[in-house]
């Protein structure tokens, strides 16, 4: 794959992950900064982390094609828009256009959870129909096909995490009850296991192997939400991999042969089920792949 | 619009729908012929009902581009080959092949709620993210973007009939319980209003007009399970649209608005929800469109 060089940003509530791509698509630089929310100190850091990539790749910012941004919160792709992204302590800002005119080559917006399923198609080297579900603070899903997203039609696509499904019927912050959100996701994590603190994904394997109850109810489920979330997926465009990433990725083994037994069974109680391949379609993603960085970058200009 | 001229049929259990399209993208003729079961009857009679169509266009067979059918079962579009089509005696036909060689142009097969899919934002000048429920003696759904559709990686994508997320846990046949098929299709009509025979859409309207209150809950069900796939589609993909279809759709405003006094229900319940704009955005096939057959025909050669 030729492409013009690009940068892409992953810009998260704690961290901005940057990278540079050269000509044959490969990542020349890495670089991570702190987030530091609010509207000025988003735009300083960001154009300071383009200058600093492009810097440490030996050109000047101009000889890059664009930079492409993943962000949470609600992407107006169209108008380089973004709305609710309080995290970073965004309500409304015209990012694309704030940051191009700092940095003097075009900025494009995506949704972090599309713009990670674009990197991961890329990175695993994955066409046709791909779904890829993340699993965060929240839990939202990505679908590209040959690499292509589906961002639907008004940047919804893939917001898989407020379908109202599962039977222990939670509350949501959304207005629903039983959402996937609601089950599996960090947020969850934190409301069924509260001794795991603020970042429960750290330590609650080694809390259920020291036998604690709570913990493992916890993660069983997530484990369920999980995978009625890859059977939608499933159902709705029958992809051929299912790419795992997100936050909750670094539970690995316990959460993937988790998922993968609950299709398993799923699998062996319908013949329908069993066609779609679930159990065997599920991947992981590299782990510390910078892929929503990487599909940001992918999607500048197209 | 201009296309190659080319024919369309869309095989069902009890009769074959046929249309020619011109070089403008119009319909030029269109015929009906029965069903009759068997590999042999559906070969003849599809070859007869091709030659037809051509005749009464004016035109030889073979100025036409091809043949693109809409079939049920499971469909191998890149092998031309059906499977499991039961309600016309069709276990494994190699129905693109055997057809071509009886009417000398190219055949191609699609799935006939995508083909329908595709005829429906055809018809109904849809671009963008499109879904397409239709509600037939099963459920399922079609997604297209700009007109193209998405097929997934074994030709399962818009499956959705077989979520199992109906919170009366029904079982189906297909091993699962709560599939959305089992309160929203037409075989969950009869099971669910016996008293209505084997076309109870014809007569369930008038039923509940007389007081029948099994018949009822059964439009009850109905309209619950197909306002859930439509969410479904909604948080999946984000459609612009949402086509009702299929043979259910004569069921008219009594089902059209139930469903969208479901979704704004649901929409008044949750901010989230309510952004999907689901029900402005869901709309009824016209009355009487060969869509399938529509479909099926733009979909030749693509």
């Amino acid at each position: 794959m030729i492409i013009s060089p690009r940068i892409g940003l992953d810009i998260g509530g704690t961290k901005i992950e940057g990278i540079a791509l050269g000509p044959t698509g490969e990542i020349t630089v890495r670089k991570v900064v702190a987030t530091v929310p609010g509207p000025e100190a988003v735009l300083a850091s960001t154009a300071e982390l383009v200058a600093a990539l492009a810097a440490e790749a030996g050109h000047p910012v101009a000889a890059f094609a664009g930079v492409g941004i993943g962000i949470p919160g609600q992407v107006d792709r169209a108008g380089g828009i973004v709305r609710n992204a309080y995290n970073m302590g965004l309500s409304t800002l015209a990012l694309a256009d704030e940051l191009s005119a700092r940095v003097g080559i075009p900025v494009s917006l995506d949704n972090d959870v599309t713009a990670a399923a674009i990197g991961a198609a890329y990175i695993m080297q994955l066409d046709g129909t791909v779904a890829y579900l993340n699993l965060g603070t929240g839990l939202a899903a990505g679908i590209t096909i040959d690499g292509a997203p589906i961002r639907g039609t008004d940047g919804y696509a893939g917001e898989i995490g407020h379908l109202a499904i599962d039977p222990r019927q939670r509350p949501c912050p959304c207005g629903q009850f039983g959402c996937l959100e609601t089950v599996a996701s960090g947020s969850a994590l934190k409301t069924h296991w509260p001794a795991g603190g603020d970042h429960p994904g750290r330590s609650i394997i080694a809390a259920i192997a020291a036998g604690d109850t709570e913990a493992e109810l916890a993660l069983e489920y997530l484990i369920d939400g999980a995978a009625a979330a890859i059977r939608v997926l499933g159902l709705t465009v029958n992809p051929g991999a299912v790419v795992i990433g997100g936050g909750l990725r670094l539970l690995g083994d316990p959460l993937f042969d988790g998922i993968r037994e609950k299709l398993a069974g799923w699998a062996d109680a319908s013949e329908f089920i069993a066609e779609l391949r679930l159990p065997e379609r599920v991947v992981l993603l590299p782990d510390g792949s910078p892929a929503a960085a990487i599909g940001a970058a992918i999607a500048v200009n197209d």
